[in-house]
């Protein structure tokens, strides 16, 4: 009993959860860790490429939505965790080269250079939290749904060599939570907002039935309206278009921890 | 020249609308009047019903938002006017005997009596141009359509002898501008606040090609979803419904003009 006592307050702890994690001990998905806190989406890249990534985030904060920056060469980001080390803090890291996949490493203390420029992103890991807490209906978790992601032909605007169609997250709620949903998420700029779309999947090139990635099974029941918010896969895409030499992302689902409560984010 | 300005001038304040009104020089429908102010619908009705009234607009706050009560016997409501005069501020009133129309008079001093109890409601007639200035386009007003009054099967919560289904005004938006209202109408709650529905009409029992009223035509095109915010007509049809003896309303479209400002209402 006790034992599990103690690990389900380490499971909800960010900063109890980064020592486990940082210890190789946690190789896997974060959702459901660390309720009410703030889970980012990790870029790092060159400083010679860092202006122009921050310039095209500025003109694209509903997809890149940056709650920090670091320094040149600064593995940690202390307004999102004190102890924060983004060299050894998420359970995978992707590396790009070329902007082509090289592969997934647990660590990337043996990668990290003088040069490198970390941004951290707001994810909507913790859109489901508050939408619950504020009285929106999730059937769609009930019956065992996940949100799923879409290209669409919304363009992000590009700024020198980053560009990216807008990537989607989907999630299908009866026309009363979606007005709540937007109401609710409006108040969330720093984790992507208020939707970007909602109801005419077409008209922004989207089939319902051709997701570009899903968690599970997503269906839009007849009495549902889907709604699509900008998702920090987009960023990615732009990294990986603009071709740089090297580049490190968080593993898809493998997001960095931090201190910072989801309500302290309102605005 | 001065004549003309002199007339602009009166048609922006509220207070000399009033004054104009009261002398019985403006019996006309006051859309466009005062920008910048809220307009009120009306309801008067004798004090024996007006606590329960008053219950059951708590208790629908969407349908009825009260922005003020007046004393029983009291025909000002200094909180909205410091010279307002319900007897005679208003071009046209509408006289319910029985819960039936009994006609529409320019002037309710001889019909008023020391029991009386005033009702005024946010009503959405400033909604326009609260989201045109947040930069929702609204292509239904620049193609010439107006709003639309549906009937639908949402019930509203009954008090006592009052209920009634909900009435609603619909607008037709695209998706991206339909967020953006819920947004900007989710800060007015004296206003009716944010929609009760948006997308999919028949699921509250509406048929789009048969609006109850309708201030002009009213298409949604195929790239647009059609958003129902509740309607200041609701009460109406609850004290309709109740039957009382006497109550009075203002004249569909013939609004209180108020010196307050709709963004002093902002939540």
């Amino acid at each position: 009993m006790m034992k599990t006592a103690l690990a389900e307050d380490r499971r909800r702890d960010p900063a109890a959860m980064r020592r486990v994690i940082r210890a190789g001990g946690f190789p896997h998905p974060t959702a459901g860790l660390a309720p009410g806190y703030v889970q980012c989406n990790l870029l790092i890249l060159p400083a010679a490429d860092a202006d122009e990534f921050a310039a095209y985030c500025a003109a694209n904060p509903a997809a890149c939505p940056v709650l920090a920056r670091g320094a040149a060469g600064d593995p940690r980001l202390p307004s999102l965790g004190n102890d924060l080390d983004l060299r050894t803090d998420l359970g995978s890291y992707r590396v790009f080269r070329d902007g082509a996949v090289a592969g997934d490493v647990p660590d990337i203390s043996d990668l990290w250079r003088d040069d490198f420029v970390a941004f951290a992103f707001g994810c909507s890991f913790s859109f489901e939290e508050a939408l619950s807490t504020e009285g929106v209906a999730l059937r769609y978790l009930d019956r065992g749904d996940r949100e799923a992601i879409y290209l669409s032909t919304l363009e992000t605007t590009p700024v020198g060599r980053f560009a990216a169609p807008t990537i989607l997250s989907m999630r299908p709620l009866r026309p009363a939570d979606a007005i709540r949903a937007i109401g609710v998420t409006s108040k969330y700029p720093g984790v992507h907002g208020a939707p970007v779309h909602i109801g005419l999947p077409e008209a922004i090139g989207v089939d319902i039935d051709k997701p570009m990635q899903t968690l599970g099974t997503c269906r839009v029941l007849p009495d549902e309206l889907p709604l699509f918010w900008a998702c920090g896969v987009t960023p990615q895409m732009a990294l990986s278009a603009a071709k740089l030499p090297i580049c490190i992302t968080h593993t898809s689902a493998h997001m960095l921890l931090t201190d910072v409560r989801l309500a302290d984010l309102a605005a």
